[in-house]
């Protein structure tokens, strides 16, 4: 899923979605709560409507901005008080809001609020945490009622398989249409992440979607998938692009780097991708070394067209039954060239 | 004529600009000189090829640009020497290096080399600086040698019709594919420059292009093309978008303005293009108060398709010999606006 945080894909119309295959995309609950507001988008239609894209969208609880952008945190059981990373106004998030806001915005998908602790949070931190993330989950199950409106859970515990087995087993309990990693992707070890996803697939519910929130590198979704997850979330593809790195079939390419100055070469020879297909290195790197606007968007398109094709791949590899050769070949390749 | 300063039109690509009926786009000498240089645009095939912009491009001389971005500028008969405003290194920019430069950039139209004194010069200084342009664009045309490259003349005076008067006749002397006024649109009043459009038209050659450069509003544009000017280039169009500031048939918008908070209507009823049929005021005003790169790029779509509407409508008016009520039309439509 394509981040969309201010209900925009940075530097994307709904057109270049389309044409890079997205099939849904997500938008944060926290920034359009505070600019330009539920209610407003409300009355305008809804998400969907207000930024023309008829695909399917995602929103996010608001907790994880809460904790990362919000300032003067203070989380009690009711929900968390914070102050606005644009004005420091004092709001309140509590579950019910949460999903108030998230009725409001109207997306296919939203999710329950939940706290997001830190990778450093000792474990006594954790199990206090995933206790409340669990309470919460069941007030926003009691007051959703927005029908079409999927609301999935969120299985929280850190790094601890003990808690987040037992998060599992609570957030299974009440019931959701899709479940979610939460609490990833937060500043630990990958061999940790992979380590949780590896944990929790088997004890996950078999029917239902399952989403690891925030990852990430493509190796990261790969893995993911190789575990049995669905569905990913993740400003990497988008936020790099803005800086100048873009992934490609060969490995990472820093297109500011010197030695592109005279490459009347594609950025990446076997991407199919629009931007490969009629631009040079070169280009690029001019583009972004005079801060051109075409920048963004070029690299944004190709770095969300390599993501999304390399899920379109794994769906095939899957369907095929040969996977695993896939994910092997895969992993080979960019160790090659990052090697290299 | 877009203004594709660096090689792109800011925050469109080459499809958006064929989308929006861009026939031709213009692109800054000075800047590509100066970055990436014109030596690795040929080598990588040209300006078209590098750009990926199949139609015609003109440039101009970077005469314009060094005389406002250029530092430490030193005018003497050979050429100017001014410090890159990048680096602050020193170059000497003469005819002779203009055509060498414009040759290697490849663009269809090619500008002689000028001086463009400022609106505050004093009629000696503008009638020494017109002789000396007149000098500079006979050496243009003894060196430019391109085949299928047309080169334009430049015709200036300020604002001092017999000066201007002089600059056709030693121009049209020489002889070029067209003629341009510059010296224009350079702080100068409004019935200043009109006057001198109106001053310049008769005498101007009758049979090739005559282009005003630099300007300008869309009201500039049609009383330009009342005294029978064919092109033009302007960053209005482009740099007002990415300001939020918005041309229409209403009048101009100022899309950040409160009044559109709520705004669920096309930001003009009239117009026909993509923005105006997809998108609503309030989102568009969310897009730039959110400081979005999708606000600077459906902001210069819907400008720029404004634009070359209006031209477009000019040519429809021509042909069917009824100009001068659709300039009256116009002026009256905006006027009532712009009052109201």
């Amino acid at each position: 899923m394509p981040v969309g945080t201010n209900a925009t894909v940075k530097a994307m119309t709904p057109e270049d979605l389309i044409a890079v295959n997205a099939q849904i995309i997500l938008a944060n609950t926290y920034h359009l709560y505070l600019r330009p507001g539920h209610l407003l988008v409300e009355k305008l239609g809804g998400l969907h409507r207000f930024m023309n894209w008829q695909g399917p969208i995602l929103t996010d609880s608001g907790g994880f901005q809460v904790f990362s952008l919000g300032k003067l945190r203070k989380i009690t059981e009711d929900g968390v008080c914070f102050r606005s990373h644009l004005d420091g106004s004092s709001h309140l998030l509590t579950p019910e809001l949460s999903m108030q806001v998230q009725e409001a915005l109207g997306a296919d998908i939203i999710m329950c609020f939940d706290e997001c602790p830190p990778a450093t949070a000792d474990y006594d931190y954790v199990r206090r945490s995933q206790e409340l993330t669990t309470r919460w989950a069941r007030r926003c199950k009691d007051v959703h009622q927005k029908e079409g409106q999927q609301l999935f859970g969120i299985v929280q515990g850190g790094m601890h398989h003990d808690l987040r087995a037992r998060s599992i087993s609570d957030i299974a309990e009440i019931g959701f249409a899709g479940y979610a990693l939460g609490g990833l992707s937060v500043g630990e070890e990958k061999e940790q992440m992979y380590g949780v996803m590896e944990f929790c697939a088997p004890i996950l519910s078999q029917n239902s979607p399952r989403y690891v929130m925030g990852i990430g590198a493509p190796e990261d979704l790969i893995e993911a998938v190789y575990h049995g997850y669905d569905m990913f979330d993740c400003v990497m593809p988008t936020r790099n692009a803005r800086n100048g790195m873009l992934f490609t079939s060969q490995g990472r390419v820093n297109i500011k780097a010197k030695q592109y100055e005279e490459d009347d070469g594609a950025l990446d020879e076997k991407c199919g991708c629009h931007v490969c297909r009629n631009y040079s290195r070169a280009y690029l790197r001019h583009l972004y070394r005079t801060g051109e606007i075409l920048a963004s968007h070029l690299n944004t398109y190709h770095n969300l067209y390599y993501y999304l094709n390399l899920m379109q791949q794994m769906r095939m590899a899957i369907k095929e039954n040969c996977f695993t050769g896939f994910r092997r070949e895969y992993l080979r390749n960019q160790q090659i060239n990052t090697d290299g």
